[in-house]
């Protein structure tokens, strides 16, 4: 079976973007979003159409920094939480740009990272997009509750962020030195675990085998980065991570994070286990993290982006929910 | 922006297996599937459960015929039409191998083979497989009504295929001599169509754009190929789409046809404009495809796998139905 995947081209990311509703806007990061809206509408009368507007948003975002146009873009591989992955189909329509629909769950951002990231380092695409969404009203109600019942929700739960993440790849040309270096393509994992109020539960073991088969692979030990980012498994699920890693001998340190627990203030944003959803880690990353590597602050990053592959219908009939976990490396040449 | 994907290191179909329901084994390709299931449940409680029971049979069978065991595949990429694409990740769990969801509508076959045949080709995998499977009484009670209500059908509807496909790729070993020499991935393309029950209407526009462009670019001419498949536009949608491209200057023959019109038998079965869902382009080009091509009957075809892009909430806000097409070329060496 194929292990880490390395990019001797080094696709780069030539853009990103990332943009966010009101309580991101007003999280830990709201800061590093390119445009969030208060109302978390976009201008749209659905929340479902929001989240479509905000994904072709942080595409046009990403394509003005990069100063390319849709004609420039040969492939956008794009993803979602909602059902039949709508909120990329009706988004990214208007681009006119090859298009892979893609669903991870809360993985899909790095999903469509490493298969934009295989397709131009071989050569397929000079240039290709990964876009993906979520929306807190649009997914809420698909998955749990209608909104207006104002359902109390348990500990473990997390927050569905309302965010969108687009990043615009393509052969190395120093526009900003961030390359896609490794990649690793994560394995469903099912430890029966039925709790839909505990995704981070769910998806944990899946980062766990990941993160695991990485470092057995590469060699690189977790101190050889500066940050080690699962997205999104929230608190609970994270500190499961962070046991069942050590439980396998690997020690995880203070770098090891999580996207969904640095995007809100735990302090004054009662989110219980933080941030999740398809827009979480691809905002942190298309946001946060890029800046962070703009600023010099950071070198060599993994991102494990992980998903809970469940449907409402799946759940009722009680079916276990499972996870994968697919991880990226990024690092400034 | 990137034009027809040429394969040179010749990604071969290793094997291929089709499963298909009741109805998809009294229509005109019943003999060509691996298995049918009488009851269409697949020995599950659910529609649901047996729709993913169907690819696990389906990657089984295919994993068979190649002498492989799952160990020996890098990959699997898979869809289907259930929302968050549960049929896949369900039915593919117990397999342990390197997971891409995608949701691609109907198109996913044609999708999934692309992606397992770009990442083949270039070395990212020995062996990579393609799945995708869609469960009429499944995508019935999802997308339209529930089933005891006996909703009649308007003339135009397609009947979704109880079926799934699967297919191994690796690099050429002379297994079965039929490769993946090209492919051209769709964009979308929004005619307005508001119809769902006239889904042809909704993706002919999007299958002309993408053959228009393939011989455009290709140099090829429709009369080159033993059959050019349509997948799954049924008999309303294949026609505009013939009429479209005879509309542009591109006048198809007699070998032009559809994965939706071959798979049923329209004299005695009862089911309009014919076949689609992800299981009906996958299981026809799996099955009887590939037999033809094993028979020597075949040596050049072009499959347009054609998706629908919209969900039963999408509709229900007014939103048009866009469509998609992918395009894969295969070829006997």
């Amino acid at each position: 079976m194929a292990g880490v995947i390395k990019f001797g081209n080094k696709p780069e990311i030539l853009a990103s973007s990332a943009v966010g509703g009101d309580t991101e806007a007003k999280g830990n990061l709201g800061k590093y979003f390119d445009m969030t809206d208060p109302t978390d509408r976009f201008g749209k009368k659905t929340f479902e159409q929001a989240e479509s507007e905000m994904q072709r948003l942080a595409l046009n975002f990403a394509l003005k920094k990069s100063g390319l146009t849709p004609d420039d873009l040969d492939a956008v591989f794009a993803g979602d939480l909602m059902n039949q992955c709508t909120g990329s189909s009706y988004g990214l329509a208007e681009f006119g740009v090859p298009f892979f629909g893609l669903y991870g769950a809360c993985s899909t951002a790095a999903e469509g990272l490493m298969l934009a990231a295989m397709t131009v380092n071989c050569g397929y695409f000079e240039r290709a997009a990964s876009v993906s969404s979520s929306h807190n009203s649009a997914a809420e109600r698909q998955f749990r509750f209608p909104l207006g019942y104002g359902c109390q929700r348990p500990p473990t739960s997390q927050w569905t962020a309302t965010a969108s993440g687009a990043f615009i790849l393509g052969l190395c040309s120093g526009e900003t030195g961030v390359v896609l270096s490794e990649a690793l393509p994560g394995k469903i994992v099912d430890k029966g675990i039925t709790d839909q109020s505990n995704m981070g539960a769910a998806m944990a073991p899946a980062a766990a085998s990941t993160i695991h088969r990485y470092f057995s692979e590469s060699g690189m030990h977790p101190d050889d980065f500066d940050l080690i980012l699962t997205g999104d498994l929230g608190q609970e699920g994270h500190s499961i991570c962070r046991e069942l890693l050590l439980s396998q001998g690997l020690r995880m340190g203070e770098n090891f994070s999580d996207c969904g627990i640095l995007l809100y203030d735990s302090e004054v944003q009662d989110l219980h286990c933080g941030g999740s959803g398809c827009g979480c880690s691809a905002s942190v990353t298309a946001g946060y993290v890029m800046k962070k590597f703009a600023e010099g602050k950071i070198k060599n990053i993994l991102l494990i982006g992980t998903g809970a592959l469940m449907s409402p219908s799946s759940v009722l009939q009680g079916l276990a929910v499972s996870g994968i976990a697919h991880l990226v490396r990024f690092s400034k040449i």
